[in-house]
């Protein structure tokens, strides 16, 4: 078993990943054929779970996109269940220190690299060989998103065995500016131009990858040249919404109508 | 407990319905939120069954759009445990006779109207006074989609008790043309066109509804003009492959990118 | 394996059943330890369906009862499935005459008493010998209740191989009165205790059971001297809501307060 | 979005809260028409999981009850998860000192109140305006229940942000007494009497609510004469078995039967 | 799309085909680790349903073996929603007729060649370019098991459209035996052999194929002999016990002990 | 209530457990069957979490087997619920020193033995007098399965409470050797046979039981004569992957055919 993306980057391409929060493996497969590189089940703000994530990663399985997972928190249970249960890469949510990168790369590995227990009960069903193979295979993603994280950035990004460094903007922002900045994407204020920039360059100076959380292609495709080489351009649920959205506003417009229902609340 | 849907009717306006195929509360939730005045989850063709179906239809309780079931068949089976569990209206596919309209009819009311056996246990929760008031507020629309059921369609039209009729333009081109014609929405081929027509008049002239699967907000607000009051502008799953599918795109365009995976099939 | 409720009849007692509307292991578990003989799943109006049936059934074994599961119509899909599932006792809804009970009961049984299929793939783990018991261990009740079952009351009853005749009063009333009569448990109306009653000599002249749904103790301990030998003294939901609404009503009349939230609408 | 609750306290009035401890939507939405003031999902010794807690909170929405949640321990994991599932409370077990007062409080807000992690994915959808008034509508309740959180309790109660205190008579009972006195409700021995009144006077002092479990609607009416303003009366699970085993024992007093069943272990 | 078993049976090659009654994807994923060339998910006698066909459907995508579904009965419901779910081949059990056969045909097909509802929701995901070649390469197998099957066996064979026939030997041996014979797997009787023989027979006289279920690989390999171009050769549910129960036995034997545990009926 | 397995210790007799890494109430049920004393449902690295373990505990209630399970993590979340759901025995893996033992057994015993918290919810319903009897029935094993563990062994097994130690030999192989060792069962290196009998000795010194997790019949049976008293002779997901691999390559033998199936990557 090798991990692809690691191919894709060797050939200096960067990463197209999709972002899974609506825990159902039909949504998974429908986003698995639209051409992504990778997508990631998002186990810590997605509306999902690990009795969610596992038949997402059957569904997944084969279908093209490598699969990412986000743990809910620094924890080993986490950690450990997601990769059992298939998940090619791993982003951790708040590592804001050395320490707390060592012990989450340390949830990653099977000695002498970590302290990964062994049991791939279900991955090995998934990925011949993966008993050998996973170490080397298996991606460890830390989050910068708080304002301790950027100011251990070079420490965290020299973190041996760590794979890359993620952002997510929104929490980044409230993290850096104390909570002054409203959450949101394809931010344009200084401080947060200025966090993503510094990420991007702590992430090459220690030959590890850089990825950003984006809400749209255009600011994902700019971030290509900061430095970012993967890039999430958009989540299940969003595209869900929007484009319903859109569709009944177009129509309401074309029709000239405000919603039909009367008050609804009383039936 | 009323239908709030004879009340937007009666005001002379049109129902804008929503399409669940995606066995998801949280998908439901999303579309709920997005202005439809109706939303009907498929039983039918949906990637899901009544274990689905009923957290669905408690996520939507209260949410504004009024829930119809489409029943993956005539039978009675369905169309009581789709009411039970609280759909306010049932789409029933190919109805084709009139013998066939006044089954599925009685499946929908109890005594004296109809057929339906008492127990509304998880209704009752969700709609205070059903048992006495659901005869009057649960809508019953069949499906016109074959070349039977056009040549029957006066009479299954004027089937008493029978509210609607639902248009679903994939299996009614196929149908009527046995074969020729390639599934598909918004349809323009004359065959289909004159039917959609015809439909339209038969459920006017008997005093019930008309409404059309449309693939678009343009096709629809067309659709109105035709005697439809009730369109369907499209369904989860599609919208959600559209915008995915699309935001992919740009991103290619704009990075001058292909797919970056080299062949997966191997990890 | 033999079915316990014979032994039970065969020593001239009768047994008291429960009614499981709620699709959850957990509360068939609680219903299992309150000292009924039987207990049964409601797949007909029941908020549940096979997939929340099969873990109840596996949650029940063992634990007292016997387990009956009511299908949701006369379909050999439901029978079978549930018998396979483990149910040692089948309810049937709406067996209006001769030919639908005899359809019923082959349904129940392998050849050359019926066409049940084998393949009894959980039953066998459940029940050691069940693939040579099985025919006479499960127990097959047709429902009476409506005009046309009353009519047809003695051809039913006389039914090889039918076990029992199960009386829900709820539709049994609606169905004789064509509607005129309200739902409802523990009926006192002539015309409902006068079918009551014929029910239970049919019964009794073909040396079947005779089962009756009751909304209270005191009913079903009333129906016994009317030779019912079997009855229903409430189901989960409607023992959970009273419960909890007569302990709200004692709380708010010992305080002297009415619903303490304001509109709680608009959060 | 604001939380109903604090328009209820502000009105000098009490809260009353119903205990789900059953996984099932259906059961929540039984609970949901009893007239509570909240609900609280029981994250800790309810049989359930984020699993089961996500389409209850989807039944709950927009039903009257406020929907707490409590979390299985102190672990950023389930406070946020259960907080982005939509719950507007949580009640945190075996908080015992200051230091973890303030640690389960900083899990609940977003900067700069707290380290709560951004991402309401569904909460979004369930609440309009989530995002910025989340940190003011959700309620933070620390359970009091050992000797140490006793020894602790005027420095927990000081804890800024917190909402208040939650007092479960079980676990406090073994608790203060080392594992002396038995665990149960509606507690009488003077050691609880005092403790329990302790505990509302620090919540008092503090400007917090103080909430009590209870087992009867007599205990919590007499509680809010001790300063608590808000009070659990019961749970699902109970009020199921209670009930149910009346009725039970009421059949067998009636017709002067015990258990029917004979052995059953060897079907 | 193509049916992978098509190419298999032109080169002259038999299909090895394994049985799943177990609904989990993961059971689904063992075993299509492990060299079969189809896998049935059975619908009818598996402890599952459609809730966990579905996940069982995806989980199987791409793993290489072609995957067929029993349906539990001669019903559109099933067909069709097994077919849309993605299976590749449907079983049906109890065609006893020609009739019957037709019918069962008629749902596999979209018009002109039969009444197949069209919406492939989820498996045009699973199959590019579904809509237009599903009617080729989705596979309908009748079962034959009763004496009037066996009386219709050369009509049966002979329905357009039909492309096997399944021989499930313990209804059959009851079935032609009027429940003289026992039902089991690997039969000698004469008449069952006879009857086997003959099915095998009328499949090749109508281009068909001829399916066995076996018990062992040894039956299975001297069947193709007789014919059959596909057989079946155990069950997850049968592996796993005979597996379990023969390792147990023999560290029974090698440690002389018998069951350990005392009567544990107690606890 | 009593834990079986003290009386067959006391009786001098041995466990023969079984493992459970399938997510499923059925194949729990099959493995139930097979004559094991015990099983063990493991939430570490089987392919399930608590949502899956519940309905499995529920299915096992009385079948035999004393049900064990394994928790994910040394965390107080798990050995909480997974007791609560009724699991009479928890092995915690990775348990490498005497505080961390302590930390373990304390999450396991209520005051004034632990910190375990108060409420049975689902235990006490399918072990009468649970609450008073728990803290002696349920047993606590702790994994050796590191070099620190080794470094700590003495320590760890004279913790008041624990009652054994339980050996997986693919983690110890690795984590004494710090990864030079390969993962696997029924090892015969000399460092490995040397920890595992060193494991057994400090097991019998402190009084308290040893557990080791084998491969075979033969080497579980061997192992009874180093001091273990409980053995583990295979798992759910290995006896199907083995015996549908075994069967699966004894047909292809007789039929001297490889795999038949052409590249199915394309369909």
């Amino acid at each position: 078993m090798k991990n692809p993306l690691n191919d894709v980057w060797a050939a200096g391409r960067s990463v197209l990943n999709g972002w899974l929060s609506i825990g159902s493996p039909f949504t998974a497969e429908i986003m698995a054929s639209q051409g992504f590189d990778s997508l990631t089940i998002d186990g810590q703000h997605g509306a999902l779970d690990y009795s969610a994530l596992l038949p997402m990663l059957q569904a997944l399985r084969g279908r093209g996109p490598v699969v990412f997972a986000r743990v809910p928190w620094r924890d080993p249970t986490w950690v450990m269940k997601f990769l059992d249960a298939g998940a090619l890469g791993i982003i951790c949510p708040m590592v804001n220190s050395r320490a707390q990168a060592e012990e989450f790369v340390s949830y990653m590995r099977y000695p002498p690299l970590g302290q990964r227990s062994y049991g791939p009960t279900r991955a090995a069903y998934a990925y011949p060989g993966y008993g050998t193979t996973a170490n080397e295979a298996v991606l460890a993603f830390a989050m910068i998103e708080t304002a301790e994280a950027m100011h251990n950035l070079e420490e965290i990004a020299a973190t041996p065995g760590l794979d890359g460094l993620y952002v997510g903007p929104a929490d980044l922002s409230i993290g850096i500016s104390n909570g002054r900045l409203a959450p949101g994407f394809d931010r344009r204020e200084p401080e947060v131009m200025d966090a993503q920039q510094r990420i991007a360059e702590a992430a090459r100076a220690n030959g590890i990858h850089a990825a950003l959380h984006c809400g749209s292609a255009e600011y994902a495709a700019e971030a290509l040249g900061w430095g970012y080489d993967m890039v999430t351009v958009g989540g299940d649920s969003r595209f869900l919404a929007e484009a319903a959205g859109a569709t009944v506003t177009r129509f309401r417009t074309l029709t000239d109508t405000g919603r039909a229902g009367t008050a609804t609340e009383g039936y």
